[in-house]
Order: C-alpha cells, then sequence, then structure tokens
C-alpha cells in the first residue's frame, strides 16, 4: 500500500523556487517579465513571496497596498507555478520603531539598538505582537483561498534575544510560572546558596549577562529555555490569523542550520511541516566532511516531522557570508539538491530567485545574476536540476525509513557548552554527533536524528552521546528502549547533570544509568591538544583525544581498556545486557577510528540493513540513501568525492529512472549521482 | 628651462627639522639652550612648532599667554632656523571640553568620550569651530608676517569619526543636499526596499554602526564620504583666518601613511603642499618590501599636487607604537630620509626633536635622547644627514617625471573593502596595488599615483587594478586615455558596482568597460588560502590566488588561459586595441611573478624608459630614481638590501655630487647611496 | 636554640583542612553528618568557614541566624577540628545591592554592574562599609574566643576596581593628598603639557579608561596604587572589628597566585600571617617549569612576612576554569602538597572539602566528589597527605634561611606593561624573574623574592631584573648593599623612569645606578620574534632574544661582548666592583642558557650553599629544598619529572622521617620525594 505524505496534497510535486523580491524591481517591469519566462525556462515553479515586503505593502501606519502581491502572484500563478507566502515580520518597517521604539531590542549591555538590520524585534512587545497580527490577518484574508497559494512561510530565520524591560518581567513571569511563585524552590534548583547567590523574591531576578551574572547554570539554562518559548509564543500569535483565515494551508518557519540559540524540537508541535536553510561549505576541504555535515542537518529536519520536509534555502552558486565565498563546481549544484532529495525533501530552492541589485546581499548566489540572462553556467545547472525533479516527480511524498537513530538534544547542548571544566570552551558536542552520523554515513544506512523522549522502539540501534544534562523521563526512555530488546550506544559525560543543571549525586551516570551500562564514573580526564591517550579494543590500538573517563565496571563486559596513563587497564568501553537488550558505553573520545571499528561490529549485531551490501563503509565519498513510497524503494546513489571515479555492484538489478534502464552498477565519476528504483 | 616648485619661495632649501615641543622644558630653560645650539649642530634648519600648545597659550578661556612661543621663534630664528607653525586644534585643553561638552566626541556605541588622549573633537560642535577661529587667528595675526614662519601646518594627523546629535544631523543634511530633498531617490541609491528598509524620511537616517545598521552599502558609503568632508569643511575653517592674514604663507596639513578613514584625494584642492608622516617598519622583515612600501606612499603624496612634498614626521631611531619597536640599523636613517627626497620630498622632518620626559611618547625615537648630548649613533646619523642635503641643495624644488602611473581610489577602497562576497574580510586592493608598484620600483621607473578622474594623457602606461567601484566619468576617462593611444592594464573586479554601490546589471565590467576590454565577466571564484589555481602564459604556468573570474572574450585577443579547475582554457589575461591603444585584463591575482612577466613585455612595448638600462629588474634592493629641474637630471640611486654588496653600471658617466668626481659605475655596500647628476 | 615561628601558637600544628560551605547542604543534614566522619577520615584538623555564607546569616537587612554556623563549629570542634573563620564581603547578600546600589560596580565603560558574580563591590561605598563592619563585628563577638577558630580569612581573593562617582571622588582625594592639593605638581609629575593634556583642577581628574585615556602613564600608575590602597582601605576597616573583640586571633586574606592587579607587598603590614590559593597547571608541558613556577611564588609568599604562611586553597584533582581541566596524576597531589611545606607552608588547604551540587564551580575538584563517598583515588590521596603531615609534625613554624634573594615590585611590574615602546604588548618581567628564580629552584638553592626596598644585607646574592621603574630610595639600597660587600645582578632595561613614570634625564640607569654598574645605555633595540642576536661569553656563543641594549663601560669590566649586529663587540655583561661588593649588568635576554652559565660562576664565586652538594645543576626535575628550626635542618627532595627516575647521593647521612631510618642517598621515582632531617 502506498503511503506518501504530501506538504500539501492540492500541490503533490516537488517543490523548485526560490525566494522572489519583486519589489525591489516596480519599476522596471520589464524584470518581471524577464522573471516570469526565465522562470518557466528554469523548470521552477514555485516563488516564496513576502519575506521583506511589508514597507511596500504598508507604507505607513495602517496603510495598504497589496497591488504589487496582487499582480505577482497572479503572473505566477497564470504561468504554472505556485506561490509561498511569507509573513513579513522578519525585517519590519522603519515607520514601527520610530512610533513604537519597544519594538527594538535591547543588548546583553543595556542599549537599545536602533532601526536596522534584521531580525532584531522584541518578541515580547505587545505593539509588535499587534501589529504583526494585524498584517498577517490581512495577507491571509486575502491570498490564504488563492488557488497559487500552497504553504505559509512565518517570518525570516527566528533567532537572537532581546534583555528590554518587557522581556525581562516576562522572564520573571516564566520562572514564576515554573517554580511555582515559591523562590525556595528556585533557590534550591539554581543552588543559589553557593556564592551567596540567593533570591528573596523573583523581582530580583535579571536575565544572565555580562552586566549581572553568567554563573547561575541553572538561570543561562532556563533563560535559554524562556528564550525558545517566548519566540515560540511569538511564531504561534502569528500562525492564528493564518490558520483562522484557511486551515487548510499548512505552515512552516525557516529554520538555520546547526543554529544553536533556539530548541528546534520545541516547534515541531506548532509547523506543519519542517523547512530549513542549507548552506554547506561545499570545495572547503574534505568535501565528504561537507557532505555528512549536510546530510546531518537534512537527517534532523526530516526526522524533526518525520515526514518530508523542504529545504527552504540553498545557494545555486556561491554565498556571500562566509569567510570564503567559492563557487560550487559544475555538477555540485544539482547534486546537492538531489542531496535534500535523498534525505527526503520535498522541495529545493533556492535564496534567491534574482540578485538584489544593492544591499547586503547583492553578492549571493541566486538563479539569475546582475546580467539577468540565461546564459549562465548557474542557469543552466538549476534548469537541469528542474529536468531531474519533474523526471523523479512520483518520489515526492515518500518516506525515508531509518533502523538507527542518534539522539540530540538542545538543552543538553546548552548545559554542556556552558559547563565549566573539562576542556572549557569546546565540549564539541555536534561533533561527536557527527563522527557517530558519520559512519552511518559512509555505510550506506539510514539513520534519524530524535529527541531524548522520543518513541525509540522502531530503532534498532540508537546512539546517545555526551548526554550530560538527561532527566529522568529521558533516563526512563532508554531504559524502557534496551529493556524491551534495542542497542542503546552512549559514551562519557552521560548522566552528570539534571535537567536544572544540578549535579547528580551519589554514583553516576545518574537517574538510573548506572544500572543500565553497568558502570560508575569515578573521575573525568581532560587532555590537552597535543596530548594523546590509548585504548586497546580487540588486538589493536587506537587514541584518545580530549578526554578520558575513569569508570569501573559494576557489572557490565569490559570489551576494550585503557593502555596508558594512570588509568592503564581501566575500562574504556563496556556493554551490559539489560532486558532484552544491550547498553554499551565509551570512556573516551577518539578520531573515528574506534568508532568506525566498534560500529561495524554493533551493527552486524544489530542485524542492521545497509542500503547496498558492502563490506566496510562504501567507497570514499560514495553515498547511498533511500525513500519508499511502501510499494517502491528509491535508491539515491551519488559521489560527493573531488577526485575519484568508482564502479559500484548496487548488489542487484535496479530501474534507473533518469537514465530509463535497468543496471546492477554504477560508474560515478566525481559528483555524479543515480535514481535508482526497485520494488520494496 | 629651469623648472622648479619651491613649497615656499622665500626659503628655497630642503627643509631638515623636527616637531619641537619646547612648552615641556619651559621650567627648565637651560634646555632650550642646548636645543638651539644642538640644532644648528645637527643641521637643522627648521622647527614645527605649536602642535600641542593650546593649553599653554590659552590657559583658560580667552586668557591668552604667547610669551614662550615669541620667545622660541625668535631665538629659532636669530640662530638661522625657520618655522613651521601649527594650528593647535589636534589637542584642545580642558577646560574648552569642561565648558562645552559638545566638542567630545560620542563613539559609535553612543558614549561621549571624556576628555583625554588626541584627536577627539567633534568636526561639527560650533562651539569648537569658533574656538579654533579665534585661537588659529591670533595665531595668524601675531606670526603670520614673522620673518622665520615658512609654512603652516593645520592640526595634526586628522582622522576619527563622531557620532553626536550634531554631527547625525549634519550627515541627515549631506543627505538631503545629495539626494535633492527627495528621499526617494535615497531609497532608489540605497536599495532599500531589499529587506524592507525602506526610509520615509531623512530625519530616519542614523550614522550606520553596531547599534543601527551595517549592511546598507550605500549608506556606509556616504557616511565615509560625509567624514571626509566634513574634515575637510572644518579644515577649511582652520586655513581661513591664516590665509586672511597673510595669503602668501603656504599651508599643509600632515597626513597618515596608508590611512583608510580620509579620502587623501579631496584634501588637494584646499592644502598648498603636501605633507605626510612616514613610519615604516624597517627591518622588520624582507626589507626591499619595506622599502617599496614607503616609496609607494612617498609617489602618492608627490603626485597629490605632482610637486614637492614635505616628509613632516619620521623617526630617526624607533617609533613606540609598533608592535616590535626596531632601532634603524646604521646608514638606514640616512638612507629613508633620502629616499623621500629620491620621490621628490623636499623636506627630512622628525618627530621630535627631544623626547619627552613623560607620558605616551616618552620611548619615540628623537634626535636628542633623555641623555640630552650629541654623543650618540642617533645624533651623528641626522648632522650627517643634514650635511648630505646641504651639499645637494640645488636639488629643491625639482621634480619628478613618470611615464606611468597607478589608479589609487578611496571610494573603491571602502566599497571594496565594505563588499559582502569574495574573500569577505581581506579584499587585498593596497596589497594589490603595491604588487604593481613593486615592478615599476625595482625596475628603476618612475611612477605616479593618481585618481582616476585625473588626467592620464601624460602617461604611456597605465595600470588600475581592481576598480570594483567606478562611476562613468571615470570609465570614460579611462575610455579616452586608451583611445588616444594609451596602453591600460586592469584586473579582476573592475566595474561591479556605480557610485552607490549599485551593481551595475547586463554584462560588466560596466559603463561600456566590456568594449573597451572586449570581455565580459560570468561569475568570480574565490580560493580559499590553501588552494592554488594555475595559468599557462608564454609556454610558463604560474600560480593563482584568492581570485579568479571566469571571464569571456567578445572581441579581444586572449594572452593567458587557466589551466586548472573548471574554467580550465578560459582567458585569463586578454589584450584588446581600441583606438590607437590597448586595454589588457587580467583575471585572477597571482604572487608577483605572474605581473613581472607580464609588465616587463609591456614596458618595452610601450617603450618606458628606464632610470637605468638593465636587462629585467635592477639587482635585489637596489633602485634607481630620478628628479629633474628641467636642464639637470638627479638620479638616486641605493641599496635597501640589508646584506648584498652590488657593482652597478649606470650605462653613461654621471657627476656624483657628495663625492665629487664623474663616475660610470657604483659600488653599492648595505644601504649605501648616490646622488648622480647629468645633463637632461 | 630553637626558632619557630607558629601561625597560632594555641595550634602548634601543620593546618590539614579545606574551604568548607556546609550551608549549601543545610536540608540535608546527613550530609553534614558523612562530612564530620570523612574529615576525621581524611586527616582534616581544620575547615574554613563563612566565606559566602552572608545571605544565609543574615537573610535580610539587620536580620541575623547564626545557627548554622553555631552548629557547624561545634559538630567539627567536637571531633577534634579547627576552624579559620570568614568575613563574608567577598559575596554580598542580593537585598544589599537591591538597598543600595551604590554597592555595585561601576565598569571602565561607565556601566553599573547589576547584582552578580563576585568580587563586585565597590570598594570605596560607605554603605558597604558599615554593612560589612556590622556582620564582621557580629561575627567576631560571636566566635572569636571560641576555642575552635584559630585564624581569621578576610572577604576572599580581593580584586578589581570600580569606576563610580564615589572611587573617582576618592581618586581624586588620593591625588590631592599626594601631590598637596597643587595641581601644578600634578601636572609636572604626569609631564601633562605634551599633548596639551594639562589639569587646571583636580575635579577635572578622571580615573584611566577607554573613555578618558590611556596615555597619561603617571595617571595610570597612579590609579593602581590608588586601587591597592583603596582596597586595603577596606581591608583594615574589616580588620578592625575582628581585632577589637580578639586581638589574639591572627588576621589573613589569602591572594591569588601572580595577580597583578594589588601590589601585594603592600598588605604586609596589615596582615600577621600571608595565605594563598596556589593552582598551577600540573602536567600541561614541561612539568619541571610547572613546579619551577609554583615554587616562585611560594618563595614569595613566604617572603612576604618572612615566615611561615598557609596555602589557603589547591585542589587535590583539578581546577574548573583553566581552559584545559587535567587530572593531577597519582602523587602529584601529595606531591604538591609538599611543595609548600618545603617552601614554608605551615598548610595544605583545599578548595573545597565537598563538591558542590550546582553553580559555577561544582566541577572544581574536592577531597570529596559528587559521590560522596571515600571510595576514590582523590580522597585516598589526601589521606595520605595527611598521614604525612601528621608525621613531621616538628616542622611545624620552622623557618627557611636563604642567601640568595629577587626583587620583585609591582610598581615596576605595572610600569613596564605600561610603557609604550620595546615590545609593546609583552615585556615578560614575571618571565625574566622566573628565568632567573629557575636557576636557584634547579641547583637546590633556597631564594627569597623580596622588595626593593627590604634590607638586603643578609644576602650574599641579591638579582634585580628589568628595574625599569626605580625610586631613589631603592637605587640607594641597591648601593648599600653592594657597598656593604653584596653581589647585584641586574638587567635591561634597569632605572629608566622614576616613580612617577618620567625618564631619567642625563645617562642612565638614572638614580646614580651608572656609577654603580659602571656602565651607561646609549640605546635599546627590540628584535622580532623570528629574530636572533649573538654574545660571547666565557669562549662560548649564547642566543639573544628580544631585546639587546646597546651600553658602554664608563669603569666596569666587559665580560661578555655581543658578536653579532651593529652592536657587535659592545658590552653585553659588565662587572663592576663598587666598595666591598659586585654589580653586575646583563644587557640581553637570553633564553636561559646564558643565565645559566653566569649564575654558576657567580654562586661559586659568592660561596652560595646547595641543599646538597652537586656539580652543576639537581638531575632534570629533582629539588633540594631546606626548612629549619635552629637545630635541625629539614631536607626536602623531590622529583617533578613525570618520567625520569634518579638515584640521588645526599652528600652525607640523613635521617628519612617518613621511612624512619638513616640514608645517604635516595631513589626518586616520578612524583617521590622524601623528608630528611639533619643536625644543623
Amino acid at each position: 500500500m502506498k503511503n506518501r505524505k504530501f506538504v500539501n496534497p492540492v500541490f503533490p510535486h516537488f517543490v523548485h523556487g526560490a525566494d522572489y523580491n519583486p519589489e525591489q524591481w516596480v519599476k522596471t517591469k520589464n524584470i518581471w517579465d524577464d522573471d516570469i519566462r526565465l522562470m518557466k525556462e528554469a523548470g521552477c515553479n514555485e516563488m516564496t513571496l513576502g519575506i521583506f515586503s511589508w514597507s511596500v505593502i504598508e507604507p505607513s501606519e495602517g496603510v495598504f497596498d497589496f497591488s504589487f502581491l496582487d499582480e505577482i502572484i497572479e503572473r505566477i500563478y497564470s504561468s504554472g507555478g505556485r506561490v509561498v507566502l511569507s509573513t513579513p515580520s522578519g525585517a519590519r518597517p522603519r515607520w514601527l520603531s520610530e512610533k513604537y521604539p519597544e519594538v527594538l531590542r535591547v543588548s546583553r549591555w543595556g542599549q537599545r539598538y536602533h532601526f536596522g538590520e534584521r531580525h532584531n524585534h522584541c518578541f515580547t512587545s505587545p505593539a509588535y505582537r499587534e501589529k504583526v497580527k494585524i498584517i498577517n490577518a490581512k495577507l491571509a484574508e486575502r491570498y490564504s483561498h488563492h488557488p497559487a497559494v500552497i504553504a505559509w512561510h512565518v517570518s525570516n530565520e527566528y533567532g537572537g534575544e532581546c534583555y528590554c524591560p518587557l522581556c525581562t518581567e516576562a522572564f520573571r513571569n516564566y520562572l514564576r510560572n515554573k517554580f511555582e511563585n515559591d523562590i525556595e524552590k528556585l533557590n534550591d534548583a539554581y543552588w543559589t546558596t553557593f556564592w551567596s547567590h540567593r533570591y528573596s523574591d523573583f523581582s530580583q531576578i535579571e536575565p544572565p549577562s555580562e552586566l549581572s551574572d553568567m554563573g547561575i547554570h541553572g538561570l543561562n539554562l532556563d533563560w535559554r529555555r524562556f528564550v525558545t518559548e517566548q519566540t515560540i509564543d511569538f511564531m504561534r500569535e502569528e500562525i492564528a490569523p493564518l490558520k483562522k483565515a484557511n486551515p487548510s494551508i499548512p505552515v512552516t518557519t525557516n529554520m538555520m542550520y546547526d543554529f544553536d540559540g533556539l530548541d528546534y524540537f520545541k516547534f515541531r508541535d506548532y509547523i506543519d511541516f519542517a523547512a530549513w536553510d542549507c548552506y554547506p561549505k561545499w570545495h572547503s576541504g574534505d568535501n565528504a566532511e561537507t557532505a555528512e555535515n549536510a546530510a546531518f542537518w537534512h537527517d534532523f529536519y526530516r526526522s524533526l516531522k518525520m515526514k518530508p520536509f523542504f529545504m527552504m534555502e540553498s545557494t545555486p552558486s556561491q554565498v556571500n557570508w562566509h569567510e570564503y565565498n567559492k563557487l560550487k563546481r559544475p555538477g555540485m549544484d544539482t547534486l546537492s539538491s538531489l542531496q535534500a532529495i535523498a534525505h527526503g525533501s520535498d522541495s529545493v530552492q533556492y535564496f534567491q530567485w534574482r540578485k538584489s541589485r544593492g544591499s547586503s546581499e547583492k553578492f549571493h548566489g541566486a538563479v539569475v545574476g546582475h546580467d539577468g540572462t540565461n546564459d549562465t553556467r548557474v542557469f543552466r545547472s538549476v534548469r537541469k536540476t528542474g529536468e531531474i525533479l519533474s523526471l523523479i516527480d512520483e518520489i515526492t511524498g515518500s518516506m525515508v525509513e531509518s533502523e538507527a537513530a542518534i539522539i540530540m538534544d538542545w538543552e543538553n547542548r546548552w548545559a554542556l557548552s556552558d559547563s565549566q571544566g573539562f576542556a572549557r570552551y569546546d565540549k564539541k558536542y555536534t561533533e561527536t554527533l557527527y563522527s557517530f552520523h558519520k559512519f552511518f554515513w559512509s555505510h550506506g544506512i539510514n539513520c534519524d536524528i530524535v529527541h531524548p523522549e522520543d518513541d525509540l522502539s522502531k530503532y534498532k540501534l540508537v546512539v546517545a552521546p555526551m548526554m550530560y544534562l538527561i532527566n529522568q523521563v529521558s533516563a526512563d526512555n532508554l531504559k524502557k528502549y534496551v529493556r524491551e530488546g534495542g542497542i542503546l550506544i552512549s559514551t562519557y559525560q552521560l548522566g552528570m547533570v539534571d535537567e536544572n543543571d544540578l549535579c547528580y549525586l551519589g554514583r553516576t551516570p545518574g537517574c538510573g544509568l548506572d544500572e543500565l551500562f553497568g558502570i560508575w564514573r569515578e573521575e573525568t580526564d581532560t587532555l590537552y591538544p597535543d596530548q594523546k591517550g590509548r585504548v586497546k579494543f580487540g588486538g589493536q590500538e587506537y587514541s584518545v583525544i580530549d578526554i578520558a573517563e575513569v569508570i569501573h565496571s559494576s557489572h557490565a563486559d569490559v570489551l576494550a581498556e585503557f593502555s596508558a596513563d594512570y588509568y592503564s587497564s581501566f575500562p574504556a568501553l563496556t556493554s551490559n545486557r539489560y532486558g532484552k537488550g544491550k547498553a554499551l558505553y565509551i570512556a573516551f573520545r577518539d578520531n573515528g577510528d574506534f568508532i568506525n571499528d566498534l560500529m561495524s561490529v554493533i551493527i552486524s549485531d544489530a542485524k542492521i540493513k545497509k542500503n547496498i551490501p558492502s563490506d566496510g563503509s562504501l567507497p570514499y565519498g560514495i553515498t547511498a540513501h533511500t525513500r519508499t513510497d511502501g510499494e517502491n524503494i528509491y535508491l539515491f546513489v551519488a559521489n560527493y568525492g573531488e577526485k575519484n571515479t568508482v564502479i559500484l555492484p548496487l548488489g542487484k538489478p535496479y530501474y534507473d529512472i533518469i537514465g530509463g534502464k535497468t543496471i546492477s552498477d554504477v560508474l560515478l565519476k566525481p559528483f555524479d549521482f543515480f535514481i535508482l528504483k526497485t520494488e520494496r
């Protein structure tokens, strides 16, 4: 039976489009004519409108002029295109901050910003919320029943913090609520008796900053939680008028790669589908590393809603904000677009359709350049991507099935990064996640990125690295998963603090995880960057870098031991049977060799399916990912290597959708890819 | 016929002098006695007075006391010296900022500074302008007819910005004026519709800063133009009372090496002669590089007024503000002083005559040290320079004639540096200028540094690197130059934006420069610092670094091609006949080898005269520059190498002015120099 | 006759204890039970209480609750322990800054901080002083006659500055007093006529900062002096009520390693004994360097009062605030504790007894970890240290006798570091002190660290490196010392400025030191980090780094000469007989080889006693230090090397106190130590 989930069933196709800001060219409408013609030629079926339009559609307070939007939506639609419509809150008009200065953010140093840049509105300001509600309602009423409109894109790249009196008071209320108006509960949770930091009233609370305090870790953590909650609260107010006008239009917001500032997991209950802006640094170094890193975040954003997502922004050539803005090499644009599809995206979208003539992003890559023609390598590449997407349209809505998952958690990320101790300024949490993800990526194994409280029962293998902060619910979730037969791998720094950043007392890992893993931790050593330790595993020696724990096995099997330093012969890797499953603990960081060798054993043990049969990893730079509609399996094979050509046996015959024939092996030159099909 | 231009015809001699701050020693007049004696002994014929004297000559508001100036001017003059008199605006007295806080600058973060340091007055403040006008008028009335006074030095090292309300309003007025009170013109020029940044009134404008906006490039550019204009406006008010009292005393202000903050070209209409402060980092690395760099700026400051200039400050030993303050090696002080003369200076001046006893510059090199004697290597070196200057006095006022020029433009420098994209934080504009200048410098070829709108007809060869921002006037100027027979070399990044930092639409380089060069640019690639490309030219391969453009020849000859990467076989160097001339375009940056080999062909083609006949460049570190009074040619030959000794044939006999005999070759040990003479 | 000085004669034993903050656990008194039991087990006889207790003992203004202190002091005492009691001023309660905002510091940028962190009270604030006086008096009245209390520890790690109006006014008064209300005296001292910086009234003075002025070096220096004076003034007000209640309880404050901000020499007149917090970076690189560095500061803090001191804080395992927080290897904790004893400490104290559960220091090493047990390597190590201390209890109160001393001076350190010129951002003053100290340390020679005005007559050898700022009293002190037979070594940069940072005029070194050393300095050269000079001494060549002076011998013997660069054959080392002694001058910095070879000659010449006979230095990492009670000599031999094992002959038989037998040589594995005894 087919299992396809469309972002919007009225448009069950891959979206191929771009951010489009035609209000820049309203005085030169011949450029609009060119645009409409070129969109068709490029195989683009969608444009995202309205992101920066506020100052045009509401030029002064309460004065609205939708003429440009009316016209451009009509022209796009009548030439066969669709529209994703944005709410304009990401860049407010100047009159708003002039009349209501409270909408301007206040810095952590207490300074009210002037108007300028983007993203700098106070999320708490009632005036801003009111004005956004009005403009969103106007837009929704006017366009949400227009057949061109297939989705809402609220605001733009939410982010940042504000330290104004309104936000400060909102933060106090957040804490009053959390601690049930009992300041003593807060004192206990923040351990304020140390350093004589006790609060006697919630009104004494200031957001953490260099002006006040950065050393109360519980406060720091709650501030970050509050920032996420306040942002979401703002987003919910943005969405309400949209849903009121037409609840059937799906809503999303565009998230940013590996952005640390907001707990994106918290957003998933409020958006209908996920969308993100994808800007890897292709050709900057090891291209396979770059591809793996992008793949990690594709996997994350897909896992967020466990269904197809949008790659809402990408560049067809180069960005303008990296330190060095290198051009994508021929082939890389299409390859990286299809990477999104392979990992579950139902869109390939660019920022932006046409390069701006002026202002800060005028040199950011775009489909159409300042020359305004189709006679460029970049335009031809986008057109090619469009052609391929139309050839594989049947894949739209199909799903990714994974037997393995990696646990990621923003609260843990924040707490770890904030912790004083260990390698103080670089805990390498995401890097450690990547190092496990890279194993799956390079072995042709699908992988989800999940939250510690998610249902894990569908996975054969779950990896939970560096779960420094863990609460009882998550710990119980891990235990349940293993008890019922799962294989769980965790690492050093597991279970050190609770949800308030208070250390677990007694033997750690806390929350009963010592029982799950059958070990206890005595102390944690930090290595200087020029120091290396050693571990022996399976007759081989591995290097230890950065961190090593002195642990004791209480009832686990010791599979590897340290072989240097004073903790030589102490456990470095343990495995503990628990219920029907198994929990492994890695007590040190390695450069990847150990993870590779260990995981190879584990996946064979767990009978994890590789998308293409292989001994060990696929050749360098080669990947194999699948989507399925329940009846067919779609296999995406690609070569991210910049130099190596590979002949890869597929293990069985597949139908090559683009080539139009059945094949059993593929020849992959650099940046080559195949989209193959077989019955499930 | 003789052609000599004197800074002040009443004193037609080389000026050999120093900044002198005798008000520091007013309680120990025996030091004045020593100074007067030592000046004579050192061959110093000039002292620059009054730079930091304000608090002494106007100790409280409206109370004036010129006694110390009266006395010291008299003493200097009566012992045979002359005086350059400074206006004291560079360091105001404390009472002024106490009574009129508006004279204090406001930082880009909105904070009003306290009194302190130098250079920190608001250029807009009416109070400051008024007080400066009064003190300048007093000085001019009292001293501008004194026979000792040969020039005015207004203020000291103008620089810096102020964000106070007065400056903000002045900036708004500047823009009102520029955009003819039409905010829509400003919106168009700044492309504010992007990011919804539209202004509805000039009163909404804030100077660009971290508190407001750094992303409106047109605004950033106009702010820098405004800062230059406001500084010049201030300077003009300073000059007015001086000229009123005695219009025959020439006026200058001391500029700073490669200072980025002010468009020095704009100053040339308001000063009578150019002057600058010259502090190269001798002996810090490759000494020839250091010498070339200093030579570039000597050439610039000479070209500013196309006549002799002053080297207003230099150190006879070391400075105190470099990261490492190394002593000049024996010989280097005289050599670097004569470098200024060789490039057209009519002065050798030091900062300062005598080391201060306290405060921030007490360890800056000076002619007389804290020991107060003549018994130092430094004093002897200054004395030697004085002797040489008196021997070559006939050279005073003679001119430098160049057949080649390099175009430099501050507005382009600002816009390039501000541009987001490419190598984001380091565009290397001045470094690229130096790389071309180095060719001339190392081949014994005189070279001017000119503005893009200057008359170019006198040059056989003009090099215009990285002209990213170019206006129609400049573009037409380049075309006219080539049409009439000139050879023009330009490079990557030519003609990308107009004077408002708006991208040229259609094929670029814009402004019709695609026609001049016969090429068009498709895209621009940025290389990471560890990446190298390749180019083939004349049977040889060259490395490509930093930047490479994918260009197409429309009607130019392709002289070199890329030989690596996807743009292999695309043009890397083109040449286009245009009118009677030729326009060459270099599409990549190299480490200097390519420039060297290409320029060698070009100068032979253009029949550019070398000051000494040579195959290829002069030996390492050796230079040959000329001045002429119309009848004689004065040839300056020098060795900046720290180790190499060279015997250099001169190609014909010259009269060695210092040695007093005719010679045909010279033996140059490290830091040796010769000043030679022949008939024109 | 025995000569022992006890910190407090009522407790004539080594103190083995820790900072203890039991108010954190007041809701879980079972932890108190554990603590009391574990203290005994660990051999801890002391706890430091009250450091962060203010918010508990005075929960709101004027409301006092000493119940927790009453109970815990009683419990510690009744189980055999003693208490050092802290005043709580280092971390004030929140109500205090709410009611009296003046107690909060103002930053150098003029911003009033909010409540937060520690150490951030205004030292001038009358309100803060008043509140501290009250709480200190309460504590003193209640506890200073309790038999448990053996010492006072006032505040905690004094440090930092405040730029509030109260401090600004106090600074002005400090200057009014210093300059006898005569602003002209200040102008002369600060050399304000340069840059027109003259003051006309003391009310114009602002503390130096980026908002005002950083270039008036005399002002900078007086500001630092004022900060020390104001801090001490605050400390004196803290101490007064303590002494009033019971003058027999000795008072100290804990100082911080190499802290630059306060002139610790100035504290010695107001404390009864010295105490410091010792946190070397063991195992981070060359462990012997680390040990030498710690030894330097042990020597300094002992020399401060010339009697036993306390090592008030140390970690038994790791800290949490280094960039990489490495664990002490087995043995290092005890070894580094005994290092303190060897250098004259009468205590081994830890921060802290038990790890906090939350807040910023929760991962700082402690005797008891979050597990709460005795079953850790760290606990066992502390217990072992306790056992050893009890075995060597007879050493308590014994003294260190040194024949050599190194001069250190905070005022010189400040002025040097502030000076513009030379290597502008890194003068390497303390590093240079260490390079001389290392010689003594590695040769088994005791060494004091003294102030330039201290009586030097007891030393055979005094080293006074880089005495850039020196006043007449110090200069006369040095001359007296040499005249009466001492050997003095000084270096480059001696005697450049006076106590106001004004350069000495005439020949330098100033203050008559040119006569003492028989040399004069012409100029000072700075080498770039990649440049090296050369010196010839005793037939051998040495490298010159960083700095070299061109000096002339007027009447000194030249013992070494430069052998490269233009100052080749100029003196590099001179020696001058003066009175009965000798003054040597080193004109360059070396990497240590030269110091080693020179000093070897000098100590043999001066007949300096080594604690163990040796040719040249002791083997790598081996040290030998002594204490004496007047009758016995206690020899501490240790191995700080991480790898080398050494058999070391002692030169004569010693009684091994721990081993309980007489021996003549020792086998030292890494981190081994011996405590030996012989008659004097």
